[in-house]
């Protein structure tokens, strides 16, 4: 299989220029020799606008004129939506009867087109639609131009802390690790470690990459884990990327993310999903080498912050930690 | 009385480089044409780190040697510890009896020395320090460097959305105000509107600029905002630079303070204090006009986040809004 090179992600980057906010690296809680890329600033409140955002943009006139679907209604149905709506092409998303309201509604307000089905159905829903009307599916992950977007944030850390040594990001369907670890990986072939993280309840990545094959873990086994951003498995594409170029995986416990998820709420400011408080809860369970004094030399990637606000305010309300001082470098 | 001058804060964005977080132009939640620039993302949690970092660059060998003190325990106490800190000074710190373990917490673990004494003999005491053992004082606004390095915000918006012709910024001591205030207005005359925002139950700066003269309220009436971070009044020089270059001030309501908090934490994923969410306030409410489908217009300033948890739980549990789409317009 042929991967996603460096040449793809720096082309994206020039794509992505004034569609999604070039976040920057920010302190980290307590005394924790760590800078955090907040990603949950982006407009959709996740990463996923830049994979997104690189898709669109590289349909062909005939793709342009009869738009984009595809059958996630999380954070990437969001993000291809606000995408396609910025470039001026239609959008629809497959959703599965029961997804939350408030999630159908904030997609439908982007102008997006919404198609409920069963949940079994949405994959084959989402085909059909490509099929019969011609829409281009844009896939959550398993796609080199949505990797090549994830991607771009790997080359930020590089240019904004030319010193890490170390990044950490969340693993779930693998497209952000893909893409973070082809960008630090052959821009500084040996001096830029990529760390994926997955929750113990959801480790089928982990097993994948000791397995070296991809092993799936089903919905009953995925679906205990608080992160739900995370609970998809890999594909071959991105397992193919992976078991080339991530350097390690670590897997945290429910109680490391719920930690993280309060200590940056308090610590750092930012409001965070499980899932996108799963690299920074690695760190902080000390899971993750740091370099005592050079907070630029780790950077994890809050991946999102799309979380239920009543999850939200059960986790800073239970384990919000003591303060700390905020002893983090500061970047442009 | 001399005014800090557009110069002045373009110096002090030099020496701010490498010292703060060029912080990036977000998204605001719903539908409003707004962006957002949090300088909750700061190391220390607020903007207050630039003026503090800025005064600390500009000592002389002999002040550098002695170090510095101020009479903050607040966001500008914890500011200046970490600045001088970081700059190689030492810095001390006078706390008011009674004022929370946590606060003072911080500030000594950045390594500041800490004096506390009761809440009135507070200036005498510092100002006792500063003459017996030499430091330099830094006030938390009255002062024309503090006042330069606060202004490097509003300098970064007219760089980051060159279409921006309204900035909305929080007034309590009216350093970033007037800091703000002089970057816009002498770079772009008549072009970029300053719009200055304060709680209801804390309005001298809007008493004093109408009337014409410096007007200051007792604690008595300013500590009924839960808004902590502007009850202090104007001095004689934040009124002389408010009285020439602030274009309008406006103020909100607790309600309207707790809503912003709310839906800043849920539709842009940052922790925000009330004070720091006070610009926001305003245009969420309709009292600061903005631009239909120009988002880029109007930018607010998210001055901090350092609140206190159990408020701040009570904020987002008590008035969390419906979800909402983010249209606003992403910026590097």
């Amino acid at each position: 299989m042929e991967l996603v090179t460096a040449d793809d992600v720096r082309a994206a980057a020039t794509r992505l220029q004034g569609h999604v906010v070039r976040t920057p690296l920010t302190a980290a809680p307590e005394e924790s020799d760590l800078l955090l890329k907040p990603e949950s600033l982006q407009p959709t409140g996740a990463f996923k606008l830049r994979g997104a955002t690189n898709a669109v943009a590289l349909l062909n006139p005939v793709q342009r004129e009869h738009g984009v679907v595809t059958h996630s209604s999380g954070n990437h149905g969001l993000a291809l939506a606000h995408a396609a709506a910025r470039q001026g092409v239609s959008c629809t998303v497959v959703v599965p009867e029961g997804a939350p309201e408030t999630k159908v509604d904030r997609i439908r307000a982007l102008g997006a087109r919404v198609v409920t089905v069963p949940p079994a159905e949405r994959l084959a829903a989402a085909t059909e639609l490509r099929d019969r009307e011609l829409l281009a599916l844009v896939p959550p992950f398993d796609d080199p131009r949505v990797i090549a977007g994830q991607g771009t944030v790997g080359l930020e850390i590089l240019e904004q802390s030319p010193e890490v040594t170390t990044i950490v990001v969340p693993v779930g369907g693998g497209g952000l690790a893909s893409g973070v670890a082809t960008a630090a990986g052959t821009v500084h072939p040996h001096r830029v470690r990529v760390v994926g993280v997955e929750p113990e309840l959801a480790a089928d990545a982990a097993e994948s990459l000791r397995e070296g094959r991809l092993v799936t873990w089903g919905p009953e086994l995925t679906y205990r884990t608080m992160a739900d951003g995370v609970r998809t498995c890999l594909s071959e594409r991105t397992f193919a990327h992976l078991a080339v170029r991530l350097d390690e995986i670590v897997t945290v416990t429910e109680e490391e993310i719920a930690s993280a998820v309060a200590a940056l709420a308090h610590g750092a400011r930012l409001v965070t999903e499980p899932s996108g408080a799963l690299a920074a809860a690695a760190v902080l369970a000390g899971k993750v080498d740091t370099v005592p004094g050079r907070p630029g030399a780790t950077v994890a990637v809050v991946s999102g912050g799309n979380v239920d606000p009543d999850l939200f305010g059960r986790l800073v309300a239970r384990t919000w930690p003591a303060p700390g001082p905020y002893p983090g470098q500061a970047r442009s």
